[in-house]
């Protein structure tokens, strides 16, 4: 660990930081512009970028693109690499398998190991928006911070603004808050899956949970002690992993990756280790979950709506419209998503934009409707 | 007049009969499928071919292809006659000004005139569906008897469904029907323009008014005599009419056109003619008048969708649907209108889709915009 002269005289570590962006999402539920073929972290929903373009450039006044690893399966990583031409080959990490978020975070998190152990590794998925982002680099640096002094596992929660049950929660202790770095940070009391609509409103309630992120931070040292003794099972994996990183033998690393559980890294780490700490992410976080959730993005016109493309509206109100390089013309309709792409146009009940994924497994059924996927 | 030995062993004239179709409509209802360049009846919304075969298929066991004449401006004739290319030249006539339907008609009529002053014309919209085809060349069958042997203007009254206010009314005396042909006819006692709803209430409650079909028969020769006696402002334009066109000059022909005033047939003759005849025109007749008319003309689903195109519907009900070559998928919206076309998208509510027409205006006002008109 380098040490520098900060601002006011006083030493501030600099710290080795490498981001592990989780791009192989598979989203269906901005179908028809994601498809199977190019999933949200792809689309150009939230700004001008595509979301996984934002999430590199978002972090990068802490860890510059040469500390990031892009972690997908083969075909995101193509459409990645196409993103991030620039980015050096190894910057992209291959799921030799699916096998949900641990096996890949271990893989990840074991390159950096090999490389130093004491670096901290920011887990970052690639499909939400964050809007403050000055607000999130402080957390993230406080974040570095807490994971570094503290080898401590390290997690934003998202202050709950309603009651979601789409969201898994966490439970921590806010009389017990201790600053760190820029923030505060409190011990994790659980891990919750996601709640029915009657726990989600004593979760909301209490104000003791907050949403679960699925940001994380930790040094790949101590990384590894906590599998070791909270998630023993995983060990034969990352042995495996390390030897087959080292020989460079694709095969073995295979092999090695094969002997996870194929578990998230919640299930499988996080809610079983003890110490665990955990900051307000209240940097105006989402995950984009669906259509809707862009009505709270994109500018809105007087009457609510909220478009890209050319519209004309005549008495049409909460409308969100994605259309680009043709004219929509709403008369007379109301809180409805109408989406343009390629070969499929969707017309949703704003309501009901959930359902946009039942429109997909319906098209799974029928071979003539497989190309719409 | 020829006669033949018809199946009972009587008598029966065989009739000269020409059909005048008015095939230059310019109707913006149709928006975004309909545009300035391929209006209504070049749309192919009610049936297999464009409503403008339809209209001269339906009249074939009547009057043969070569007994048509077309009336319309020259850009809808350049249309047509791509759809009729078997069709001389002289079955279009090309109207040399736009000057609304007087004009037009008894330039029509004139040539008739030369040819057979006793032939009788019929006058027939393109743009309008007639759904018992049958009961509909058995009336026109009767509307000609009824021209020829009691040289009266004929017209077809459309028995009112509901108190319309977007048509013309005729007032006929129901207690003085007399039967000519296969149909009754009623004397005219007065052709209404369009009513508010109260006049249009009483219009139905009365039972003495029906709807102005547009459809009129009438001899060449009584037509003249009409004008002459009723309308004699239109003369010299007649006078006109009928010497260019035995010299063929262009020239003369379009002064002659410019000397009548610019006036609907019915302002122009048939509300001054005494002893006009009507007919019920109880053969399904629909001016398909905007989108939404096209639900009692489609098929529809079980949850009252009627649809062009592959539509995947999640509980949508009573949508009207036009996407012919691409998937639309229906989450939850209601009593819509969805016409994607070309450039433009269209999403109406049901019972707004005389608004379309207003999206066209308010097209026009930009010049980014006129592209989509």
């Amino acid at each position: 660990m380098r040490e520098r002269i900060g601002r006011g005289g006083v030493k501030k570590a600099v710290r080795d930081v490498r981001a592990v962006i989780l791009a192989g999402g598979r989203g269906t539920r901005f179908w028809p512009l994601g498809r199977a073929a190019k999933p949200k972290q792809f689309l150009r929903i939230t700004g001008r970028e595509p979301m996984l373009l934002e999430t590199v450039r978002r972090i990068r006044p802490l860890v510059p693109a040469r500390r990031v690893t892009l972690v997908a399966d083969a075909a995101s990583t193509r459409l990645a690499r196409k993103l991030l031409p620039r980015l050096p080959k190894e910057s992209f990490l291959v799921e030799p398998l699916a096998r949900n978020t641990a096996p890949a975070l271990m893989l990840a998190t074991a390159r950096v190991w090999l490389d130093n152990p004491e670096a901290v590794v920011a887990v970052l998925p690639a499909d939400h928006l964050i809007r403050d982002e000055a607000r999130f680099l402080r957390t993230l640096r406080a974040g570095v911070e807490a994971a570094a002094r503290e080898r401590a596992l390290v997690t934003f929660g998202i202050p709950p603004a309603y009651p979601a049950t789409g969201y898994g929660y966490i439970r921590h202790d806010r009389e017990s808050g201790r600053k760190i770095g820029g923030a505060v940070f409190y011990p994790v009391q659980g891990f919750k899956e996601k709640p029915n609509l009657a726990q989600a409103d004593e979760y909301l309630a209490s104000g003791d949970y907050a949403w679960n992120s699925g940001m994380f931070l930790w040094r790949a040292d101590v990384f590894v002690e906590k599998l070791e003794i909270f998630a023993p099972e995983f060990m034969p994996a990352w042995t495996g992993m390390v030897e087959a990183l080292r020989s460079g033998n694709r095969k073995k690393l295979r092999a090695a990756f094969a002997l996870a559980p194929a578990l998230s890294i919640d299930y499988a780490l996080m809610e079983k280790v003890d110490g665990v700490l955990v900051a307000d992410g209240d940097f105006g976080w989402s995950d984009v979950g669906a259509w809707s959730t862009l009505f709270e993005i994109w500018p809105r016109d007087g009457n609510g709506n909220a478009c890209r493309g050319e519209v004309l509206a005549l008495n049409a109100k909460n409308c969100l419209v994605w259309n680009p390089g043709r004219l929509t013309a709403l008369v007379g309709v109301r809180n409805i998503v109408v989406v343009e792409a390629g070969d499929a146009l969707l017309i949703c009940d704003v309501a009901l934009d959930q359902k946009v994924k039942d429109i997909v497994e319906a098209l799974k059924k029928k071979k003539k409707h497989k190309k719409y996927i």
